[in-house]
């Protein structure tokens, strides 16, 4: 397990327009943010609003909060620092039959805990063999439970 | 139970303040909506939008979607009609400490189902003896129940 | 695919405890709802209550409203008819190395769209082992793909 | 006002990892979807689930349906039909000092109700000057604004 | 009041399927956690996602994180401190005509601030007298009530 | 920017009816709260409730705390502080053919980044004028930009 600190970013937003937040999230994304979302709050006067939040490094933070405040008309924001505990990661490709997808792997000591199939492999490979994404997503996870579950059977005949 | 049809309007709002609503439903009910209600949603190109309803009878359909029109920059509206099934209702009135509270019962048959004390008659009480609201609410809930408690008994001893 | 016909009820919720529902929902099924789910939303005087959804066949719809006044106080529900357009079902067995588990097949003409291990015995099975239920969902996806892959190896390998 | 009937189409999805929506949503709107759009609900067994919504013009919906089919596990999906009633549209160019930008109209009878500048447009100019997309967009809204208002002091001067 | 300090842990999944969360959420509560809930939010690529909170006492976190990284595919999970201040807590048993059902007090010095009728008690026998869970809850409301009211008369008329 | 700590506060309430949010949030604002919003969130037993977050200077922490338990039946709150990071804020009033309307200006150094109508003014205006809210305050925006720019086209102007 990873442990290090980050910082959390957040604003109530009830003074943009909807259609204001995809622009504003991928700026977030392109200045360095870890993570954006968004989370549906109620506010005064009957208002449906959005609550912004920010992952960030601590040293992105200001440089985050100035594109929120260029892109949102809003009067401040908040931060407050959190620990995160992360898996270690790293990344294997697999062999589907559409082609090779990369496959993020989080783990603790040689444990592994998560096998994560590429999204954006995903995505391409099904547009580009015009079939459904889970159909690939799926054929990932597949070829790579195989590959482990191979690895066991061998090592199973390998000690007959 | 009473059976009736009304009308239901909806519409998706990704163009709006959210600090305009509180204008949009109160202009809603002074028109003549039955019920006004707000749904988050997430619409195209990552949108924290919301869905409008308005519930009316179906003789004001046309002049709410107007009032829709005037206060937001919506191009279209959507209708349809629902089956309502309503409980009878009536009102009567409890003593609590704090002064009467106008309880709202609602019932098939000679069976009671609800029993709801008045909610602004409650605020201005809870406000007028600067005493919780809730406090207000329950004491007309417990007069009321009271009362049937009361009536059950003596009946009971009646009996005898 | 099957087409019928199936009634949707709604009633908006702002007089029920937040710790009513969980016996609201499990009456609702008893008495035969084909599905129910909450919706929240946001009503009059900054009210943050639910939209309560209940899908059922047209004959269940008033033993089901009843359910609804017997276990909240609400005034009122809504009833509208919609079409239904489904996948036909079946079911099948596959063996993980926990155990048995079904699996639930739709499929349009001979096509298979969708596979769906069967909740309730992944969940016990991983209660058993004391293993993660992901595991155990994930094992029987593998094994239903791992048969379907197998047969088409030895068509393939037939043809030869 | 243009009234016309269309179909909605719903379906609650809690089998689909959160990361197959965009996709999704794109299918659906490349196949001729009016509108998609996501309702975070709460379904049996504590799952917080989406109930995707999707308008389309009727003789669309069945293709519509195996987009969902295809891309989601879902084993059923639900139709009805509603009463569309839309503003008149027409769009008009207006020149901001980024460049122009198109700007939606929509209008009953010859009054303006609505005046939409046209998102992308805002975007990419936004983009190309590296300023914040709601200047973009409030300069639109200006320049249009600008030339009625212009338009408004014309006409009274040519009265005196 | 009674102060202490507690772990907030959050992490966002966009990553399970909804089907998954009931165990999840079963588990951490064996595992110790004080609440568990999820927020439903947006996040990146048009992913309706969900925000998972646990708090816990601050020597759980590492074994409530354990928990998570077992049961979702997650990669990472955030804590923070926060300070709780709560109510002192007692119980007591009210007589109801279904049976006795415990009432948690929650005071501040001597005053009764809250008195919440055990959810479990009251389920319990609304099953086993087939009446409406509210019937039992607000009994065991009314009967606390009445006991406090009683009190004060009879404590006026002990004045007398 | 300024930066200063505040507080926020924050509770799952899943035993006050929705209809008794409007006094908590109104008394919590009269009480000196610098904001107040309501999340949906799901808690355990399938219970659709809210999380209730106020902000607050820190020496108001306590007062507002009791505010909650006054109001709900809630059993404990939790606090933590947080940095805030605001504009420079001042009003200005600009004339529209409605009358006067308040704009709040946010700057950093000699830049204006938000221009934001004062709600409440224009509410007024539009009710005493009959006339749609965003008419109100789009007028207002586009005056205040007149306004500048008028004051660059006679800086250009001056330069000629």
């Amino acid at each position: 397990m990873i442990r290090d600190k980050i910082t959390v970013i957040e604003t109530n937003i009830d003074d943009l327009l909807p259609l204001g937040y995809e622009n504003l999230i991928d700026k977030l994304f392109e200045k360095g943010a870890l993570d954006v979302y968004i989370t549906p709050v109620q506010m005064k006067k009957s208002r449906p609003a959005a609550l912004l939040t920010v992952l960030c490094k601590n040293s992105f933070k200001d440089k985050l909060a100035s594109v929120i405040f260029e892109e949102t008309p809003t009067f401040g924001v908040r931060f407050y620092q959190v620990t995160r505990c992360k898996l270690a990661r790293r990344t294997e490709t697999v062999r589907t039959k559409y082609g090779p997808v990369r496959v993020k792997l989080g783990s603790t000591g040689s444990k592994i805990k998560t096998v994560s199939p590429e999204y954006e492999d995903c995505k391409k490979l099904a547009r580009d063999f015009k079939v459904p994404l889970r159909r690939v997503y799926e054929q990932a996870k597949y070829q790579f439970q195989s590959r482990i579950e191979g690895g066991r059977s061998s090592k199973k005949n390998a000690r007959k």
